[in-house]
């Protein structure tokens, strides 16, 4: 063993000894991979089956139909909501879980609209029509934005995140932004972008996907009007459980959904013809929720019992810093080029090294028990989730990198 | 007991010893509940939790971010849609599930409105501009269908199903009807209503939730455009389970999706900026599919095996006869007055009674173990799921509905 590999790894070890989130490993269903994917699914909270077990069994299984209101079923996507929103910093009763990201950005944008549309003497009707939206974002949102621009008469305006203050102005409907861009891992300035839509006028809606759950997102703070966010990232809820939806509580009673399901309902159970907007973030339900993968994801969230997410961002950012370090230290120069920012204000959860071949290096990681992913065309991106990565973990998988690429 | 119980309840016991289907009621999670909500939630098939905590444990737990390829995650939302298909008279190709049933009716509508704009060169872009509904329906539908309407220009005619006729014209771009209603339990005539829609240049768009499962639907035979369903009543996939979208093949080209999230998409993993369709029926899919649900789906659909629809329908119509007998000899006239149609033709798979204080004496009857629901403002909902009811708790319902009365 090298110097180098002895010192950091002495290093790993005293790091994850200091580490105050240690414990939280454990509950997690881990094995000795090194799982650096948690970015695109979390790992399975290890009390996660039994209680999954539960709602089948018994409350699906033996209570049947009782189950709506017995085992609270029909309150699940706002008590849910109210589940996540400390974690993205924001108060209760502006949070519904339910439907897609997909769903749910196009509920956030047509409502954006027609908010902008309708506030103000200065804004009749038609008077605000574009929708600007993040030309790097994960590109979902961005076909999305295309389909509610053209459903409520706007231009869709595509821009770098960078450039998207030059481009508001009297004509700015709504702005979509990713916190976090998913390939290079940068972070998005949302209290800065968020004010500077707001003085053209103009509502900001982010997508919370990269973000929620890795570090401080401050919706209330910076008076973001809307946001949206998976749950299956950093939240551990489970293969493609169901997303969330954030609206403002001041704009709660103007938000007019372009899907005014039955849940959305004042009176659900009325099965009146005319609709009623609920009141609150229950606008933001469509359908029948989705019972066992929201229950699931209900039980995974029991993993940030004890937990600040001021205590994960500093802990991400500690590991993240790290293993550049052993990048640096393990792999030869210009075989790997870090695409993440080096500066903390700048930098998300994970890792993105530019890397000739990467689709077949990441292969090879895999098989040595390195799981990250690749993203189209030349990059491999490490994913830090701080509740069940080590500071061993990081070490181990540059050390295993500069093996392969060696 | 009286000589009309004792001779009911011999007919049962005959009627279910002849029952083809009698075997499939162990398949299922059920004790001596008469269960009598199946087309509201269908029971748990007996294997679901053991298939699903394999999906948690193994396939989340241990394969994690593998699974979306050697678990076949990715393709789910097509495989079950293909498992469906034959319960609903469609060949393979032409379903995919995913969403709720109130995002798929709004994909269907707004889908079928640009379709009925785009075709032919007698009906240039907004020459159709009205969608006609179902004034009885589930109101979801209604609601939706209003959302549809305004984003596409369109106006709302809510019109009884038996007056579509007179109210389509050149005008007509699209009509959604339910197949049966949730109330009354009346069967529409979808292959007459279908036709007179064509005849009329315009879209049928069907709403299957309570028929799918219970009766033969005949979607490619019929030439229905687009149809929905839910999976939870007579499918059995579990509380708030996926909902379906069915896209008729030669519609499929020219389905434009309101909502195109990257599943959709020719090449999901391309991350490309410009959203391009994916060929057939893959149309329909938005965003990440929610795989525990949709695998729990996966794992009740096995019931079917060796079931034909065919089957099905004969002893729902069997079974519902048989209740009705029971009722009129066991409940003194004038207090229950059926509200679902003798003629089998015009019979879903439910009986409704109207009944003074319907609310109350649901309660009551559940408490005695028979589990039916109650409509607003005075429906007893009575539902017959002919895989798991049998004709002696038919019998058993009527008799404990007509002591509760007494």
């Amino acid at each position: 063993m090298s110097d180098a590999a002895r010192d950091l790894q002495a290093q790993a070890a005293k790091l994850d000894g200091e580490d105050e989130l240690s414990a939280k490993r454990a509950e997690f269903a881990l094995d000795d991979t090194v799982y650096l994917d948690g970015n695109s699914l979390g790992a399975l909270p290890a009390h996660v089956p039994e209680r999954v077990a539960d709602v089948i069994t018994r409350q699906w299984g033996s209570l049947r139909i009782r189950s709506w209101d017995e085992s609270g079923w029909w309150t699940a996507p706002e008590r849910i909501g109210d589940r996540i929103a400390p974690l993205v910093g924001a108060a209760p009763g502006q949070i519904v879980v339910g439907d897609s990201t997909s769903v749910n950005v196009f509920k956030a944008l047509v409502a954006a609209v027609r908010i902008a549309r309708g506030t103000g003497e200065g804004h009749p009707e038609g008077g605000r029509d574009e929708i600007v939206v993040d030309a790097t974002t994960f590109p979902t949102d961005g076909y999305i934005a295309q389909s509610a621009a053209r459903l409520t008469g706007c231009r869709l305006v595509p821009v770098a995140p960078a450039d998207v203050p030059g481009v508001l102005g009297e004509r700015t409907a709504a702005v979509l932004l990713n916190h976090a861009d998913y390939r290079t891992g940068r972070l998005h300035d949302l209290p800065g972008l968020t004010a500077a839509v707001h003085a053209a006028g103009a509502l900001a809606v982010w997508d919370l996907c990269h973000t929620a759950g890795a570090l401080p997102v401050g919706l209330d703070e910076h008076g973001v009007d809307l946001a949206v966010g998976c749950t299956y990232k950093y939240l551990n809820g489970g293969p493609g459980a169901p997303a969330y939806l954030y609206v403002r509580r001041e704009l709660q009673d103007r938000f007019d959904s372009p899907l005014p399901g039955w849940n959305s309902h004042a009176e659900p159970f009325g099965m009146r013809p005319e609709f009623e907007a609920a009141d609150g973030a229950l606008r933001g339900r469509v359908g029948t929720p989705d019972i066992l993968s929201m229950l699931a994801l209900e039980a995974a969230l029991d993993v940030w019992d004890g937990v600040t997410v001021d205590a994960v961002r500093a802990k991400s950012l500690a590991l993240t810093d790290f293993f550049l370090r052993c990048v640096e230290a393990y792999v030869p120069e210009g075989l790997v080029e870090p695409v993440t920012p080096r500066a903390h204000a700048e930098r998300g959860s994970q890792v993105a090294l530019r890397c000739e071949g990467a689709g077949d290096v990441m292969k090879r990681l895999i098989e040595q028990g390195v799981v990250g992913d690749y993203r189209a065309p030349d990059v491999l991106r490490f994913g830090f989730t701080p509740l069940y990565v080590s500071f061993a973990d990081a070490e181990r998988a540059a050390r295993v990198l500069a093996r392969t690429l060696g």
